[in-house]
């Protein structure tokens, strides 16, 4: 009988916002899989480090950040292959997952490799929007308000549009598109809604109102908007 | 000095997804409160039940579904009121929330009211957007896809709008609006791509393709479409 994949959500990065079933998941684990950025660490498995037994095998996925997607796919085939060869000897895989596996994570590409031949279980986490909007104590969304997720790498007219259409947005993978980003809020007229976030839950954290957030971002960084004023009471 | 509020977030139902932090707070917790709906159990409490220490003691908010703001906001001033006393006595109250606080919960009501006044701290949940892909092992976003979160009570015209200009879409509160939901989306074409989610991670748990979803669902429910035709290789 082959083993199980669990694709393990870690949350934000605080290892006290791991989930019980993902830590006893990770604890247990024999075999524990995960991606690095370009060789250097991996986001994922210091989140999980003191859950990891000693003896567990890791399989490490190099991902390069490229514009095009074929070296990165490539990781993910190598990745994936061996995997596959644990799952065929009947270990299980826990693959670590920063926040959520199946929100903007990159355990889907390995889910989309291997779904069809092995049974599959995914642990929902905690997602670093949720974590964002706690750590600034700010309200996200409440009775019929729509909230929008948008990646800030998207150009400029679309993030007008769909900044300007939604009571509340969350916009990802700020980085280097910060500048972009804040002239977008500026032109809306909603920089005093907005709020800017980096590395919640981890050291670092920055909390700050996006009129005073520096320049340059972290790739761990995103920026709030909650239109409505104070609608709690 | 007075004590803390913790809004804490219990995940969307199995208390195997609450997290560490979530899991010792409650457990040391002096005084819990949570809402009850028009008088019934409370879903947050049923979760964290087997955290309670039998000595804690719980302040209940019973919080009538009317279609009118002010019995539950009455509601809210007389639990706020009985947490401002147990603050002010100087013990920490852990007010139980399911899924996450800020994600359409009622603890934003008590936080509107106490914020103010006492140090509040917020621990986010698995929310149940990510409870119910990961139910339905469905991906929910990726690479710079837009997610859009919606109220399903929203008039027709504008679910319309917001489904189809969206890569993937979270219906939240379906219950009785479903055959309205249903219609917009089978007018869409998308029914193929929608995924009917019923209490995620609980007992009773369902799912469905939306086209074989019943005619009737319950108030924990949702729909998620995906557009993106496997994207994810
Ligand atoms: C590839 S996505 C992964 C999202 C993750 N799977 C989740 O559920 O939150 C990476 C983006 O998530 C956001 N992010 C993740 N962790 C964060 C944190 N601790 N603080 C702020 N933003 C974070 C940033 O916008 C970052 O660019
Ligand atoms: C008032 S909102 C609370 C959301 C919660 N705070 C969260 O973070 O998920 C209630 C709605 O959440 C969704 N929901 C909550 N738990 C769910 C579950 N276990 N399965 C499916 N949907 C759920 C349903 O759409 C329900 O109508």
């Amino acid at each position: 009988m082959s083993g199980t994949l669990y694709g393990v959500g870690l949350g934000p990065g605080d290892p006290d916002l791991i989930t019980l079933k993902a830590a006893r998941l990770i604890q247990a684990a024999r075999v524990v899989a995960y991606p690095t950025l370009a060789g250097g660490t991996s986001f994922a498995r210091s989140i999980a480090a003191g859950l990891i037994a000693p003896q567990a095998r890791e399989i490490v996925m190099d991902v390069p950040m490229t514009p095009e997607r074929a070296p990165a796919q490539t990781a993910y085939d190598l990745g994936a292959t061996a995997i596959r060869a644990a799952l065929d000897a009947g270990e299980d895989v826990v693959v670590l997952c920063e926040g959520d596996p199946f929100f903007y994570g990159s355990f889907m590409y390995l889910f989309a490799r291997l779904k069809a031949d092995y049974r599959v279980e995914i642990i929902p986490g905690v997602s670093s929007i949720t974590a964002c909007a706690a750590a600034a104590a700010l309200p996200l969304v409440a009775r019929n308000e729509v909230l929008t997720v948008i990646p800030g790498p998207l150009p400029d007219s679309e993030l007008r549009a769909r900044i300007s259409g939604s009571d509340s947005v969350a916009i990802m993978k700020v980085g280097r598109h910060l500048p972009k980003i804040r002239a977008v809020i500026d032109a809306l007229g909603l920089t005093a809604q907005a709020h800017y976030i980096a590395r919640a839950t981890n050291a670092g954290e920055v909390v700050l109102p996006l009129a005073k957030a520096p320049d340059t971002a972290p790739y761990f960084s995103m920026i709030l908007i909650v239109k409505g004023a104070d609608p709690w009471l």
